[in-house]
C-alpha cells in the first residue's frame, strides 16, 4: 500500500467511524432526536456499525487500522514503522473531519439542545457533560489509576484480537468475515468495558474531536476537558502495545 | 441482467423492503400491536433486516438496487444508464406495493389508532405525525439545509459503503457476505444519522409510500407533508452522486 | 436424506426452536424471570437465534425445515411431495417436545406466576392470556380476515426468502451462511409483522404447543382459544404455497 | 495442539470470557456505569460477544473450549481424555484471572455500589446479590431440581450445537464464521434459557469468579452462596455428556 492510499483511506475510514459513532451518541442524547433515550444499546452497536462500515469502506486503501493503538500493535507485531507517520495524521484529520460533519447532520439538534437552560452544558465536574460526551470520552468516577487501567485493558482485547485475526485465517474466507467480527468485538468491549470510562480505546478516536469541539461555535458548550485528554490516548498506546507483547510471547510461535 | 428481470426484480425487492420497513414503524407506533413502544433499537434493526431479506432475495434478478440513490451511484462508477429507467420504475412501483401491504398486515391497528380521539392524527405543524411516518419520513426541526445535508450525509456513506464492497471481494464469498453488510451498515445510519430527519437515504422508499398515504382511505390521516417530500428525492441523489465522484478520486486507482 | 433421518431431524430441530423460541417468551413474561419485561427487541432475537440454532443442528440430517410451510414451499418447488409426511409428523411432535421443555426450564416460574392472584391467566376475552402466549399466538384485535392476511404476507415472505436463497450460491459458503441470514429473515418479520398477531408463521409452531398447553397441569391456566388455532395453521400454508408461486413465476427461468 | 498450547489459549480465551462476560454485568448493575440499567438485551448479547471474541482469539492455540462441558462433550465425542486435563485447569485459572480483571476495570463503582447504604450486598436469602452476580449465578427461585434441569438443558442445546457444527462444514468456511455462531447460540440461550438461573451453562465460568468473589477485599460483598455453586458446575457436565450421547445416537451415523 502506497503511503498517499494509506493517507487517504484513514482519513475517508476514520472519518465514517466518528462520523457514525459521535452520530450515535448526538442521536441518543440530543432533544428533539427521533433517537433520544435509545440507550447504551444502541450506543454501543451503533459504534460497532461504524467501524464495520469504514472497515469495509476502506481496507482495499490502508487496511483500515483507524486507530493509533492498532498501528502501533502491528508495527510492533510486524517491526514495521514506516507507514506510521502516514496512519497517525490520516487517523487524527480523519477524526476531526468525522467531528465536524456529526455537527453539520445535528446542527438544528445542538442549538437546541444547548439554547435550552434546561439542557445546556454546565461546568464539568465529574463527567463530560453530555455534549462534550457527542466528541470525546470521560469518566464516570474520575479516579486517573483507575481510568488509564480501563482503557488499557478494553484497547488490549481489541488489539489482541485484531492480530490475532490472521491466525484462523485459512485461505477461505476470514479477511471478508474480519470487518463483521472486529465489530462486534467493539460492541461487546464498548457493552462490558464501557461503562466506566465510555470506552475511548482509540487516541485519535479521542483526541481528534476533543479538538473539534474546542474550535467548533457551539453555544453554552463547556469546556473540553483537557484535563483527562492524556488519558484516552496514553492508555489506549499502551494497551496496543501490551497486546504486540502477549502476541509475541503466546501466540507467535 | 435483463430489463425485465431488472423491473421485476427491483419490484418484488422493493416491496419486501417497504413491507418489512414500513411495517417495523407500524410496529412500533400504533395502538394495541404488540410491539408498542419497542423503540429506536427495533426500528433501526427491523429496516436492516428488511434490507438484508431484500437483497438476498433479489439479487439474482436485478442486483438488488432497490434505491434510486444506488441505482445513480452504479451508474455514475459504470458509466452505464441503459437500465436506469427500469430501475427506478420497479422502485417507485415496488416501494407503493410494499406501503399498501402494510396498510393490509396492520388494517385494523390503523382503525384503532386513527379513530381513537387520543391518537388520531393532528395537522402537521412540525414534523410527521407518526401514522405518516410509517409511511414517509420527516424531520423533527424543520430546517431545510439541515435537513438536506443531513440526507446527503446518510446516503453518501451508504452508497459509497456500497460501491466498495466490490474491492474487498478476493473471489472468497463477499458477494454472499455482501447482503449482510449492507444491512447492518444501514442499522448504523439509522442508529447514527436517523436521529434528525428519519433517515429516507432513498427517494423510492420516501415518495413511493408519501403517495399511498395520499391516496388511502385511512380516517382522520392528516395531511401527507408534500412540502417536505422533495429533500428525501433530493438530498439521496446529490449524496449517491457524490459517493460516486469520491469513488472515482479515492478508490479507482 | 433417509426418511427416518428427516423424522429424527425434524424432531430434534423443531423442539430445539420451540424450546427457545417459548423459553423466550417464558423469560419476558413470566413473574421472577432475569429477563422480565426484556422487552420486544429480546423476544424477536430469540426467536431468531433459536432458528439459527436449529437449523444450523439439524442441517445436515433433515435440511431443517423446521416449518410445514417451508415443507409446503419446498415440495411445490420441486415437486416431490414423497418425504413431506415425515416433515409433517417430526415438526409437529418435535414442536411438542419443546413445549414441555420450555414448562420444565421455567416451572417454578409458571407456578409463582400462575398461582398469584395478580398474574393468574383470566378468560381470553381479546388476544391470548400471556401465559399461552408462551406456547400459541393470538392476535391483539380480533379480526379474520386481518389476522389470515398477516400470517400469509408473513410466511411468504420467509419462505420467498428460503427458496430464493439458492439463487445467491455461487458454490462459495451461502449454504454455510444460509442458517445465519433465515434467522435475521425471521427476527425481520418478528420486528416487522409480529405487531398484530404474533407472527407464528408456521404451523407446528402454533398447534404443537398449543396441545401441550392444553395437557399440561399447569395451575389457573385458561382455555387454549381452539377458535383461533386454524389461522396460524392455514394461513401459514397459504402463504407458503404463494411463496412457491411466485418463485415460479419470477425466478425460476 | 500442544498440551501447553492448549494451557496458554484457555486461560487466555476464558480469561477474555470473564473479562468481558462478567464485565457486562458489572456495568449494567454498578451505580454511576454508563450502561447501569441498559437491560437483558444488552447482557446476553455482551457475553455472546465475550465468547465470540475468546473463541476467535484463541481457537488457533487451544480449539477454544473455554467451557469444561464442551471439553467432556468433546472428549466423549472423540474417545479422548488425554489432554482434558490441561483444558479444565486453563479454563479454572483464566476464569479467576477474568474475574480479578473485572474487578480492576470497575473498581471505583465497586467501591462506589458497595459502601453506598442502598446498595450494599445484603445478606442472599434468595438470589444472589446482584454484586455476587457480577461474578457467579444464582437462581430468582430456589428449586434444586429445577435450577438443574434449567442447566442441563442449557448446556445440552450449547454443547449439541458445537458438536454438529462439524456436519455443516462442506471446506468452504464453516469453521471461519463458527465462533460467530456459537457467540449467537450463547446470546440464544442467554434470551430463552437464562430467565431461572442466570444460565452459567459452563462450571469454569462460574466456580472461578465464585472463588474470587470470596477472595477479593470488596466491602460488604456478603456471601457467596457456597450452598448453590455445585449445581452450575454439575448442571453443565451433565448437559455437556447428554449432548455427546445425543450426537451419537442420532448424529453420528
Amino acid at each position: 500500500m502506497s503511503s498517499s492510499d494509506i493517507f487517504i483511506g484513514e482519513i475517508i475510514g476514520t472519518a465514517v467511524l466518528i462520523l457514525l459513532g459521535g452520530g450515535v451518541v448526538a442521536a441518543v442524547v440530543l432533544k428533539r432526536s427521533k433517537a433520544q433515550n435509545a440507550g447504551w444499546v444502541a450506543i454501543t452497536f451503533g459504534w460497532g456499525f461504524a467501524v464495520m462500515t469504514a472497515v469495509y469502506m476502506t481496507g482495499s486503501l490502508s487496511g483500515a487500522h483507524l486507530n493509533p493503538a492498532v498501528t502501533v500493535g502491528i508495527a510492533l507485531k510486524d517491526g514495521d514503522w514506516s507507514q506510521v507517520p502516514y496512519y497517525f495524521a490520516g487517523q487524527l484529520l480523519g477524526a476531526m473531519i468525522g467531528a465536524a460533519l456529526v455537527w453539520i447532520a445535528y446542527y438544528g439538534h445542538f442549538q437546541a439542545h444547548l439554547t435550552d437552560p434546561e439542557t445546556a452544558s454546565k461546568p464539568a465536574v465529574e463527567g463530560p457533560g453530555p455534549v462534550l460526551g457527542i466528541f470525546s470520552t470521560g469518566p464516570e468516577i474520575r479516579n486517573v489509576w483507575q481510568n488509564l487501567a480501563t482503557e488499557i485493558i478494553g484497547t488490549l482485547v481489541l488489539v489482541l484480537a485484531v492480530l490475532t485475526q490472521g491466525l484462523n485465517d485459512d485461505g477461505k474466507g476470514l479477511n471478508v468475515l474480519g470487518g463483521l467480527i472486529v465489530a462486534f468485538v467493539v460492541v461487546g468491549i464498548g457493552l462490558s468495558l464501557g461503562g466506566p470510562t465510555g470506552y475511548a480505546i482509540n487516541p485519535a478516536r479521542d483526541l481528534g474531536p476533543r479538538i473539534v469541539h474546542a474550535l467548533l461555535p457551539l453555544p453554552n458548550k463547556g469546556g473540553s476537558d483537557w484535563g483527562y485528554a492524556w488519558i484516552p490516548v496514553v492508555g489506549p498506546l499502551i494497551g496496543g502495545a501490551a497486546a504486540a507483547g502477549i502476541y509475541s510471547l503466546a501466540f507467535a510461535g
